[in-house]
């Protein structure tokens, strides 16, 4: 495990929300309770979900910066979702980016406005570099609550997410769900700062701080 | 870096606070400001303080469990403490730890009730095993605040804190100082309570989540 991580200037990567952009991806579930009833068939069918989110980090003017979606203008979420039963969790984490940030397969990289040594960059799916896994949050029972540790005599949780960092490459095109926003957040926006950004997204801070960061 | 850490029982470690305890470890400054007063007179000399901590984590009934040394029956704070100018960091943990932990080296093993296959676990210095460093905390200023991370337009920080995870060996008797007790803290306990633990010790369950514990 490396102890340093180059970051790049925000200014580096291009989000796109333009006539490349990916349609709108809405929330799968239409409610809070939706959702968790949704988990507990899948539960009953599959056993524990497995989810997978990616930390992407870039920095603006040597001062760390988190990637974070933004949706209907109020909550914030990493990039990532749940696992296939069985899927591989860098697989899946990568497939997961893909789905939310890659731009669609069609596009050619010359409607891009970057330089063709990136190409690679633009189109390929799965040139996502995943890097450490940094968190765990197990949901013990069907409700909203997740803790970075199992509780005690709870044998059974019923999800399990993983937090990855994700080794940003030098420069990149991203694209943008229609319905939301991708934002840079600054690591001290985050820190302390659970009232706005909820537990799991204000931990991210503490979680890198045993990096050193190399400025690019 | 390993992704599992093995965890032993909290009653295989003694906790010896008797004749044969070390002597009182009174603090080194008098208060706050004579603290902040000799990191500045330091600074001068030497730079940045270098400062290291141990998270030794054990187990009570399936939950980690942190050590954490109490002062007065006031404050908490993890075994460890700053660096001589040039020391390596994980010597220098090695030798804070038995500064604060281990037996005084008169002690014959069988004045201590372990077995004699344990004696190598009791009185030799320098038998830590260090792990992973898992957090970095840096004071910008001569100040009392520390942030997981240099804030912007900090180009020389005053102090850095790292804390490294400690594999705890099977078993260990720890000798305590008189004026602090050692106590085995459960990471519920820390979660969400920066209020009574600040915001140092709170965030070690986010640390530690990435782990998978074999509990022994």
């Amino acid at each position: 495990m490396s102890n340093t991580i180059a970051l790049y200037p925000l200014s580096n990567f291009t989000f796109r929300q333009d006539r490349f952009t990916k349609e709108a991806q809405p929330e799968e579930d239409p409610s809070v309770s939706a959702r968790l009833q949704r988990l507990q068939n899948n539960y009953e069918d599959f056993g524990m979900r497995r989810t997978v989110e990616g930390i992407l980090v870039v920095h603006d003017h040597g001062h760390p910066h988190i990637l974070m979606l933004q949706i209907a203008n109020a909550f914030f979420k990493l990039p990532g979702d749940y696992l296939k039963p069985g899927e591989d969790e860098i697989e899946g984490l990568k497939r997961r980016l893909d789905e939310r940030l890659a731009p669609p397969p069609g596009i050619q990289f010359d409607q891009l406005p970057t330089s063709s040594t990136h190409h690679e960059h633009n189109n390929n799916s799965n040139d996502w570099e995943i890097g450490d896994c940094l968190a765990q949050w197990w949901r013990p029972n069907f409700e909203t609550f997740m803790y970075p540790f199992i509780p005690a005599h709870i044998t059974k949780p019923k999800e399990c997410k993983k937090l990855f960092v994700v080794q940003m490459p030098e420069r990149k095109v991203l694209a943008v769900p229609k319905n939301m926003k991708l934002l840079a957040i600054p690591l001290f926006e985050l820190y302390d700062n659970a009232a706005r950004y909820g537990p799991q997204l204000s931990a991210i801070p503490h979680l890198l701080s045993r990096y050193n960061f190399i400025y690019q």
